[in-house]
C-alpha cells in the first residue's frame, strides 16, 4: 500500500512554507521555504503613511510554485492525496472579472491600493470606526462575533477605505478575495467571481459573515455604510465552506509548474492561526496560543447550538477551526514585536542578552508593571488606539528589568483573555504554545505558566501552521474521516511542559490585580485609587529581593 | 590700593572646588578642583543596602588643602580678605569630644556608620516616617517648614538611624556636625562641641531648627521620638548664625597647610544650592534653579514677619539665603540623574546623540508623557517612595522620543513647584538656571522656558556655588556691606536668555494638564478618568506631526 502524504502550504507574512506530512504517522517528510520578492520582507509600505502594509499577489503565486515544487521534488508525487492551504487574514485582494488580482493587471501596475491589503495594514481605522458605529444599531449581532468593535484590519474596512482613497481601483474590482480564498482558487483554476469557494474561517468574523444568516451582511446594512457597497455585495454569491472540504482540484497548469499531480483535491483555505491551532492539537479545554510578533489564541467549544456572547473576543465563528464546533479567536497585537521593539529601538541589546539577565530575576523583583498595549489592545478591549504604559522605574532600573516587565505584561494580557473565556463557563485546562518565540525562550514559557496558573505545553513542531494545513489536505484527500481523528494522527506532539511554579503564582496574582487596575483605568475609564500603587511596587520588589 | 579677593570653597558630592574672586569686579581669578579619594567618586556604598551613601571626612580636609593651596599659589595671598564655604546638606558627621570625626578615630576605622552620612543616603527612611508622624502632632510648625514630611536625607533621621544600627557609634558621638559646620570649624580651629558656630542655612528645615524658637526642636519633642536623643539635644548649645557672619579666623595650622594667611575671617557655612542661588543673583521675583543630577530651586521673599505655609515646599527658612529675607527651597531629586540613567542604563546612547535627535521633535510629537519620579518626589509631594511612569509608547517610539518625554517631565515637575509658590501670592517673573546641564543643553533650556511659560536665563558661570561662597567670604572680609550689594558686584552675569516660544506654550499647557492628572492620581490618590488619556496623546502627536 502506498504511503499517504498531505501537503500543507503555509503563507506567512514574509514567506511561504510547503510541508509534506505522512497522513498516518504524522512524520514531517520534507519542507521548503520561499521568500516573497517585493518590498521589504514581502511587505510594501508607504513612506507617507506608516499604517499602510501591502503585498504583491504575484509573490503568492511565485512563492507557491517555488516552495511546493521543491518539496514535490523530494518525495514521490503519487503519494500525495491532498493539499491544504493556510494564509494570513484579513488580507483582501481586489480582482477583475477573470479573478486576476488588479495589481497584476497592467492598468494598475505599481498602485499600492490595487495590491493585497495585508492583515497588518491599519490605514482603514476611520472606516472601521464608521462600520462599528453602524453595526451597533444593526439587527444582526455582528459585533458580538468580533469583540464589540470592527477592526481596521478587516475586509469591509479595507474595501471601504479603497473606495475612498482609490475609487478607480474600487470601481475596477469585480470582487474582493481573501488571500485564503485566492490561493486555492488559483491552484484549482476556479478563480472567476461567482464560481470559486469562500472560506468560512476567513470570512467569519473578519467579514461579518455567518453561514446561518446567509453569508456576508445584507445589502441594507452595507448600504447604510456606503451605497457603493451594495452592488459589490450582490456579486458576492460564492458558497462558504469549512476547511475540511474541497475547493477543487489541482489544474494541469499548476501541475506543470509545481510537479503536483493533476486532479488531486485542494482544501478550502484556512487562516494561519486557525491552522496552527489545528496542527497544535486544539480541542475543548486546550487553548492554543500562537506566539509570534503578535499572538493569536484559539479555542473550540464542542457545540454550536448556543453561540455565547463573549465581550471583547475578536472572533466567534462556527466551524472556523473544527467543523461542528465553535471556534473562538482572540489575540494580542504586539508580543514578539513588543520585545523586538524594546531590544532593537530602545535598549540596543540583543534579545539573547536581555533574556539571560531577565531570567535571573524573581517575580516582582523588577519593581515594574507594564501595559502591553504598544500596538493597541485587540482582546478584550478592541481598541487599536491604546498605547503602552510602564510604571515603577527608579534610577536603578535595568533594561533587563524592563524587558521582564514587558514579558510579564503580555502574560497578564494573555490571562485577561483566558479569564474572559472562562467567565462564560468555558474551561481552559491547559495552554499549548507554538511559534518561534516559545521554542527559543524557556523564560517566556515559565512566566506565562506562572501568571496564567496553568501548565504550558510547548508544541514540538515549529511548523504547526503548515501542519494544520496538511491536516485539511488529508481531510480532502480522504486519509481521515474527521478532523479530530486527523489531529490524533498528524498534529504536532506535545513537547516540554512548563507547570506553574507555586512559589511564583501568589506574587503574580497580586501583580495581576495591579495590572488589572491599570487595565480598567486606561482601558475602560474606570476610576481607580492609584495612591499607594508605586509604594506597593517597591514593597513587592523588596520582598522579592529578600527571598532571592 | 590692594585688590580684594574672596575665596569660595565649594564642597560638591564628588570633589572640592576652590575659586578666587575679585570682590569688586567679580572676576574669577583662579580655580582648582580636588577629587575625593575614598569609595567611588568619593561615595562609600554598602553592597547590601543601595540606600547607603557615606563619605570619609578626611577627604574633606584633604580636598580643602589640595584645592585651596593650588589656588593660593596662583594669587597674592595678601589680597585675600575672607573665605566662604559651601557644602552638601544634610550631611551630618558624628564627632568625639574634640570635634574629631569618629571615622578618623582608630576605634571606628572602616565603619560606615561613623562616616559622614551623605545627603543622598536614604537608609533612614523608616526613621523619617516616625519623625514625620511625631511632628504632625507637635506644638511647633516643624512640618510647615519642610513640606509636610521630614526626609530620610535629613539630620535627625540619620542620627536616629545610627542609634538603631550602630549604637556604639551613637554613644561615642559627643555631637553631630553638618558638613557645612564641620569645615569652617576645622579651618578656624573651633571644632570642639559647644564652642563652634552652626549654620542657620544648614540646620534650618533639615534639622527643624529656627532661631526664633531657640534653635533645634525641644527635648520633649525629641524625647518622644527616642529618649536617647534628649542628652544629645542638651549638648547642642552652639549659636546659629547666617552665612554673612564669621565662624572664626584661619588658624596657623591651616595657614601652613594651604598658604592662606593666618587670621583672615572664615564665613559660616552655607548649603551648596543656597550658595549657588547667591552666586546666580537670586532676588525677589527671580527663582534660581540649580540644574544638576538633582535640581534645587531657591527663591527669596523680602520680609520675615509672616512665614507663609507652602504645602510641599521642602525648606522655608528665615535667613537661609539672604539675611533679612525668607529663603524658600524646593527640589526635584532626579533630573540629570534621570537623563543619565536613561542614556546609560536603558538606551545605551550618548546624551549627545539623544539630544540631537530629541531636538528635532516638536512639542507633543513624541506622543508620550512621563512622571519624573524615578528617585521619588521631593517637592511638592514629599514622597521618596514614588517612582517613574511612562505612558503612550507604541512600536514606533524611539529612544530620543522617550528622552524628550523625560526632559518634559522634569520641566512639568519644575512648573508644579513654581505654581505652588505662586499660589501663595509670591510672584516668580523669571528663572535663572545654573549648572552644567543648563550650559550644555539649549534643548533643555528651551523646553523649560516653553513649559514654565517664563524666560529662562542661563547663568554664565559654571561655578555659581563657589561664587556664592565667595560672596559670603567677601561679606566677612568686609568688602561689601550687604549681600545684595555683594551680589551686584560679584554674582555671575546673566548669559543667554531663552524666551518661551508662543507656538509651544499652548500644546504644553494641554500636556501639563495631563501630567497633572497623573500627578494627582499617583501622587495624591485622587480619582481621575483616564479613559481617553492614551487616545488624546495620539491625537496630540498627530497634530504635532502635521504641523512639523
Amino acid at each position: 500500500m502506498l504511503r499517504q502524504i498531505s501537503l500543507g502550504v503555509d503563507f506567512g507574512t514574509n514567506n511561504v512554507r510547503a510541508l509534506a506530512v505522512d497522513c498516518q504517522s504524522g512524520e514531517e517528510i520534507a519542507t521548503s521555504v520561499a521568500d516573497y520578492r517585493s518590498g521589504r520582507g514581502g511587505i510594501i509600505s508607504d513612506p507617507s503613511d506608516p499604517n499602510v502594509a501591502r503585498q504583491n499577489p504575484a509573490d503568492y503565486i511565485q512563492g507557491f510554485i517555488e516552495s511546493v515544487s521543491e518539496v514535490v521534488r523530494q518525495i514521490d508525487p503519487l503519494e500525495i492525496v491532498g493539499v491544504g492551504i493556510d494564509t494570513t487574514a484579513s488580507t483582501p485582494i481586489p480582482v477583475d472579472k477573470t479573478g486576476t488580482p488588479l495589481a497584476m493587471c497592467e492598468r494598475f501596475q505599481g498602485r499600492l491600493d490595487a495590491c493585497a491589503w495585508l492583515w497588518k495594514d491599519h490605514s482603514a481605522h476611520q472606516e472601521s470606526e464608521e462600520i462599528t458605529d453602524k453595526a451597533k444599531s444593526a439587527e444582526r449581532p455582528y459585533l458580538n462575533r468580533c469583540g464589540g468593535s470592527y477592526s481596521s484590519e478587516w475586509f469591509w474596512s479595507k474595501i471601504l477605505r479603497c473606495k475612498r482613497v482609490a475609487p478607480d481601483v474600487f470601481e475596477a474590482a469585480e470582487s474582493w478575495l481573501e488571500q485564503a480564498d485566492f490561493i486555492p482558487a488559483w491552484v484549482t483554476g476556479n478563480q472567476i467571481p461567482g464560481t470559486f469557494v469562500r472560506s468560512v474561517c476567513a470570512s467569519g468574523h473578519k467579514a461579518m459573515a455567518e453561514v446561518s444568516w446567509g453569508g456576508y451582511p445584507d445589502e441594507d446594512f452595507l448600504g447604510s455604510i456606503d451605497p457603493a457597497l451594495v452592488p459589490l455585495r450582490r456579486r458576492l454569491t460564492e458558497p462558504h465552506r469549512t476547511s475540511d472540504q474541497a475547493a477543487g482540484d489541482v489544474t494541469r497548469d499548476v501541475s506543470r509548474l509545481t510537479g503536483l499531480p493533476e486532479g488531486i483535491p485542494v482544501a478550502v483555505g484556512i487562516i494561519d492561526a486557525h491552522a496552527g491551532a489545528l496542527g497544535s492539537g486544539v480541542r475543548p479545554g486546550r487553548l492554543v496560543k500562537i506566539l509570534g510578533t503578535s499572538t493569536c489564541d484559539i479555542a473550540v467549544i464542542p457545540h454550536l447550538e448556543h453561540v455565547p456572547e463573549i465581550e471583547g473576543l475578536s472572533g466567534i465563528v462556527p466551524g472556523s477551526v473544527i467543523p461542528g464546533m465553535l471556534g473562538l479567536e482572540a489575540g494580542q497585537p504586539a508580543v514578539g514585536d513588543l520585545f523586538g521593539w524594546f531590544s532593537r529601538d530602545i535598549a540596543r541589546l540583543s534579545l539573547r542578552d536581555l533574556e539571560r539577565e531577565a531570567a535571573k530575576l524573581r517575580p516582582g523583583e523588577c519593581g515594574l508593571i507594564a501595559l502591553d498595549w504598544n500596538n493597541g489592545n485587540r482582546s478584550v478591549l478592541a481598541n487599536p488606539l491604546l498605547s503602552g504604559l510602564l510604571v515603577g522605574q527608579t534610577l536603578q532600573t535595568t533594561s533587563a528589568e524592563v524587558y521582564r516587565a514587558l514579558i510579564e505584561s503580555t502574560a497578564f494580557g494573555a490571562l485577561t483573555i483566558v479569564s474572559r473565556i472562562e467567565a462564560c463557563g468555558i474551561e481552559i485546562d491547559s495552554i499549548s504554545v507554538c511559534g518561534g518565540i516559545a521554542q527559543k525562550s524557556p523564560l517566556i514559557m515559565q512566566v506565562y505558566a506562572d501568571i496564567c496558573r496553568r501548565p504550558l505545553q510547548l508544541v514540538s513542531s515549529d511548523q504547526a501552521c503548515a501542519l494544520g494545513a496538511a491536516i485539511c489536505g488529508a481531510m480532502v484527500g480522504k486519509a481521515h474521516r474527521t478532523i479530530p481523528l486527523a489531529q490524533d494522527a498528524m498534529a504536532a506532539k506535545t513537547g516540554k511542559t512548563f507547570p506553574p511554579d507555586p512559589t511564583s503564582t501568589g506574587i503574580y496574582q497580586t501583580l495581576y490585580d495591579m495590572y488589572l487596575s491599570l487595565h480598567q483605568a486606561f482601558g475602560h475609564g474606570q476610576l481607580v485609587d492609584f495612591g499607594g500603587f508605586m509604594g506597593r511596587l517597591r514593597e513587592i520588589q523588596q520582598i522579592a529581593r529578600r527571598t532571592s
